[in-house]
């Protein structure tokens, strides 16, 4: 889900660079993940959970995150995850074993080169340069009775601090739209914070609607055990 | 979704009984859904899309649900649909080729008896007396990040107008829970309009949670042409 959060300093950004080429331009790649990406995904979930202050309701770790990948590895079945890559040289060779998905390559040039920190962190595994994971979108196919046929609904998007603002949330929402059309889908939904102006403005330019009238609801923990024998009569309406 | 809609008329009731038992008992069962209960079903998915003024959004066709039911034949796997029958009479036997779900048995003990206008075109298949759908809910399992394990989203709960308000959408909604817990999913979720006090108040004494902090976002048809190689720069948080 899309938070609100500071922006990056200038400052840091001015002091750590990447050896940019003079011209600013970063390549960059979204693909399917895959094993070796386990870490660096985890990773980024666990700074989800930091930047929205829900750390204490985050209970993935490393291994259960990697047993959710590993047991639904038929992808856009059930979760799917693109990552986002970048690199200041061109990409060498086509990603291997994708064979559902044919990779996204857009070519962005800054006003500014960027910084990273956490490169060393986020360097793809397997690679004799540097190629960072910028960013990821974990989705999964649900269901529209209305349509009678699936639609997508993207759990997370996630770009790195450093990298925000440089259109890579949009290349993964319309990766993920696209994808979507290419599988006869007929919608692509996800959540996002009321209070979240910025992002609402993005989504809405991106040609979303924002359902005011919704509400999700959540049964979780000793609630999920409610009586299923329990007698009673309500007041309701469709039920 | 649940929504708001009027009582049914306590006169239509006194008119047409169902030549319940003087003690206006009332036998329910929750089982599966199987291939000869798609036209049913089907049709109270056109009653919600008629209830909530949306039957020109409505595209489901009998067929084509049909065949979502058809390909999604591993229950819990991806769409499910767990219908709920009422009967005069104890149920028979037992529900035959439901492998993974013990059918939900109970009685209720109304005040008067229900009249059913509809009660041939819901009539359950292969059944030599009266057992009649009164509902469904139909669910399929998604994903949490930060649990690590599935969840399951409710698309639809319905009881069809006449059987309202006798706790059988509680059983429905408890029969889902019930069957996340046996399967050690983390929860439960489903929408519902923010207007539909009645239906927020019974799901908070399900112990339910209403996220008042979260739109619903939509991409939809054009929308989802959107270009994935558009640049842009956007004053964006976590993107």
């Amino acid at each position: 889900m899309a938070a609100a959060a500071p922006p990056p300093s200038p400052t840091a950004t001015a002091e750590l660079n990447m050896n940019l080429p003079t011209n600013y331009s970063l390549f960059t790649r979204i693909r399917l993940t895959g094993k070796p990406d386990v870490s660096a995904s985890h990773k980024m979930i666990q700074q989800i959970a930091l930047f929205e202050r829900l750390s204490d309701q985050c209970f993935s770790t490393e291994p259960s995150f990697s047993a959710t990948l590993i047991s639904n590895n038929s992808p856009f079945k059930f979760v799917t995850v693109f990552l986002i890559e970048v690199s200041t040289a061109l990409f060498p060779s086509p990603v291997s074993h994708q064979p559902k998905f044919t990779p996204i390559h857009k070519t962005l040039n800054l006003d500014c080169p960027i910084s990273d920190p956490g490169m060393e962190t986020f360097k793809s595994s397997k690679t004799e340069y540097a190629i960072i994971i910028a960013g990821y979108v974990l989705f999964f196919p649900n269901y529209s009775t209305f349509l009678a046929k699936p639609r997508f609904y993207i759990e997370d998007l996630f770009v790195r601090e450093c990298y925000r603002r440089n259109g890579l949330g949009k290349m993964m929402l319309s990766a993920v739209a696209k994808q979507a059309v290419a599988m006869g889908y007929g919608r692509v939904e996800w959540v996002v914070w009321d209070w979240n102006m910025n992002a609402i403005k993005f989504y809405e330019q991106m040609g979303a609607n924002v359902m005011q009238e919704w509400r999700v609801c959540r049964l979780t923990c000793d609630a999920l055990q409610c009586d299923a024998t329990t007698s009673g009569t309500h007041d309701l309406d469709l039920i």
